[in-house]
Formats: structure tokens, sequence, C-alpha cells
């Protein structure tokens, strides 16, 4: 059973459950992946504890793990980026696997050869350095936007917060176009918030992106198709 | 925290989740109302159940409200219509008040004076007769589409689960306005499915159409806002 430490934010784990409901094939409700699902928005904002300006959200975090354990889940993920800066210690307090949204990102990038992969991200996980060391065990180089275009895309995330669609889309395409400009022939969406707005894109840009919710979806799929099957997990690690 | 009895089917639970955060007034994810959802796609068939003709899911009902409980639920939501059939066994086995689509329906519809509600719902739904007894409290009479269009109805809802949504769309948008036709003033979407094909309805139509979905939602965030206020849930019936 897969377990889902969410609500950060709230709709985020909404789009990731969806991802992973629309990408399991099922013909009937009992072919789908059984979840346990603990949305706590009362856990403290991550972007600012990790720079050092709010309340620590590991007791948090760590106290809805052991629901998650506790509810029986064989499998767990986070659909947050920036929560991963906890993902180790929150680990080794728990022998159930907790998939990492890099390593789902890293699969889902397998297919092309190494090289400069752009990174659309909030502060927090840019300043965590979540993705960096992760993608170059896999042989990727990130590269994110200079300052100004980092305030840019602040703006946009604020503005999907905000509901404000249109505006958001606009200045996140151009920050990813620019990354794409600048070499990148990948692009990920490295905050949940990102593909509410870039997710109907059309276009050359469409093929650059890189969803990393439905990255980590599809991981999760393998992993509890995998514990079904009684195989090992294929991204465990 | 609200309890979410789930998995009947999966994207249902995700359409409701989606629809408690939509209609939240919130600003930040602390705002938002914390949800443990158990999304348990095991649970057996509820229609073939009640027409004698499959496994009795009520054990496996009653199991994962149990889980919801200790998981510290203050309120449990089945965003699951053909479900309720078992709402009372289900509430008489727990001291979490359990909140029922229908009451949640008759709140969506208190604003128009009684008279007749169309049902668009599945086999097992009205086989079971969770509408008309609690509508007819309000002063509600339901109808029902005739033995062709019922089976039209069905077809419907086959074409939502199978992804055919421009089809099921065409046929459950017919069986709407006759409905309407009919004299029904109001139209409810009773079955989960049939959202997902009549949600995008522009015209006259959308004006009478009732989602219970959405009206579960609504009813879910009025009771967690009034326990976390500390008053009295006004829909806990």
């Amino acid at each position: 059973m897969l377990g889902v430490l969410g609500g950060m934010g709230p709709m985020a784990t909404v789009d990731f459950m969806a991802k992973v409901v629309r990408h399991t094939p099922a013909a009937r409700d009992q072919d789908h992946i059984p979840m346990v699902v603990c949305s706590d928005t009362r856990i403290p904002d991550r972007g600012p504890a990790i720079l050092g300006e709010g309340a620590d959200p590991f007791p948090a975090l760590r106290e809805t793990l052991r629901r998650l354990e506790a509810a029986g889940a064989t499998c767990i993920a986070i659909p947050c980026n920036t929560a991963h800066f906890w993902h180790a210690a929150l680990q080794a307090e728990s022998g159930v696997p907790i998939l990492h949204i890099v390593d789902a990102v890293a699969a889902a990038l397998d297919r092309e050869q190494g090289g400069e992969i752009g990174l659309l991200a909030t502060g927090g996980t840019l300043a965590a350095a979540i993705y960096p060391e992760r993608l170059a065990r896999r042989g990727f180089i990130c590269r994110t936007p200079d300052a100004a275009g980092q305030a840019e895309v602040m703006r946009g995330i604020a503005l999907v917060k905000a509901g404000e669609l249109d505006e958001a889309t606009a200045i996140l395409r151009r920050q990813a176009e620019a990354l794409v400009a600048a070499g990148c022939a990948r692009v990920v969406m490295a905050c949940t918030e990102i593909p509410v707005a870039l997710g109907p894109v059309e276009g050359p840009l469409r093929a650059a992106l890189v969803d990393a919710t439905e990255a980590l979806a599809r991981a999760c799929i393998r992993t509890c198709r995998a514990q079904a099957d009684g195989s090992a997990a294929p991204l465990a690690a």
C-alpha cells in the first residue's frame, strides 16, 4: 500500500494522487493501487525553515510518517520537492522505503544522455541543493535561472498559489524557454505548483519539460506493482 | 481532521479531495483542512453486492473506517453514493460522525422550494433507494429515468470509466435534459463518475445540475470548520 506524506500543499497532493491513478493500467477499481494519504496541512512551511526563518517542520513530518507506517504503508512518497531536504532524516527513522523525487526524475531522464538539465524550483529547493548532487550521480549537471530569472520563477509560483494562472504560465514559460535557449535539453518542473501552470503548454517546449510530480507517481506505481508481484522494487534507493 | 473512506473508485476520491481544497477559503497551506484518506481500492464492488450478486463490502468498509478513526479523523466522508447503502451500519460502529451524501445534497437544494428532483445514478444506488427517503424528509420527490433511459445512464457511466468522455457526455446530457423536460428543476449527479462527463456542460442545463460530490465536499468544509471553531457541526445528522 502506497503511503503519501502530503498536504504540502494540499492541491499538489491531489495532483500527485490523480497522476498515480491516471498512469496505473486498470480496468476496474480493484486494479488500482491502494493508498493511505495524510494531507497534513499543519506542517510548517519548508522553504523558510531551510533558510533559517521559520519553525522546523521535521517533528510534524516524522509524526505523519509514523501514522502512515501504522496504517500499513509499504512504500512512501512525499509530493513536495522542498520537503526532500528532510528525506534522509526521515528514512533514518523508518524501515519503509521512502522514494526520492529526484531519483524518480532521474529515472524519467534515463533515456537521455547526460548533459545540462534546467531546474525551475523554489528558492528553498535550490538553497538546499536537493537536485544537483543526486542528478550528478547520473551524469547530469543542473542549470538554474540567473538571479533576475529566479525572482521571476518565484513570482510565477506565487501567482499559481493565488490562482492567477494565465500570468503565471507566461512568466514560467519564459523562464523555461530561457533555460532551453541556454542549452538545456530538458527542464525539470521541480516545484509542484509549476505543472499546474505549464501542464497545458503546447509546442516545442512541451517535449523539454519534465514533471517531477508525474515522475514520482510513475516511480510509486513501479514500486507498488513490484511489491505486489513479490519482485524487488526497482526504485527504492 | 477529515477522514475520507475512499477508493470507490480512486479517481472519484481524488475529485472529492480536489473539491474540498478548491472550496476551502485559504491563502496558505495551513489554512486548509487536514485530511487522512484511505483510498482502499480492494473494497468489493458495491452495486453487485446490493443486487445480491457479489461479495459483501461491509467488512472492508468497517476495517477502513477503523483505520480512519485510529488516524484521528473527527468527521468522515464516503465519496461514493452507492456505498451509502452501508452508512447506518457503519455509523453504528463509530462515535465519529459520518456525513451522509444525501443530507449534503439536501443542504445544497435548501434554497429551492420542494418539488421533483431528477436522479442520475447507478442501478445499485436506485435499487438501494439511497436518495428517495432522505430527500422526502425535506419535501422533495425523486424522479428517475424510465427503463430505457436508465439503461442509457448506465451506458454513459461505463463510457466514463472507459475514458470515452465525448460519447458519455452526449448520453448523460440527453438523460438530464429529459428529466428537466419532465418537470425536474434540479437533477442530481448522484454517481461520482457523472460530474466527470457533465462537469464542463454549459447552457441552461448547467443551472439545473447538482454535483453530489461537491455538495459532500462543502458539507465537510462546514463541519470541519465548525469543529475547529468549537461550535456545533451544522451537518452531522
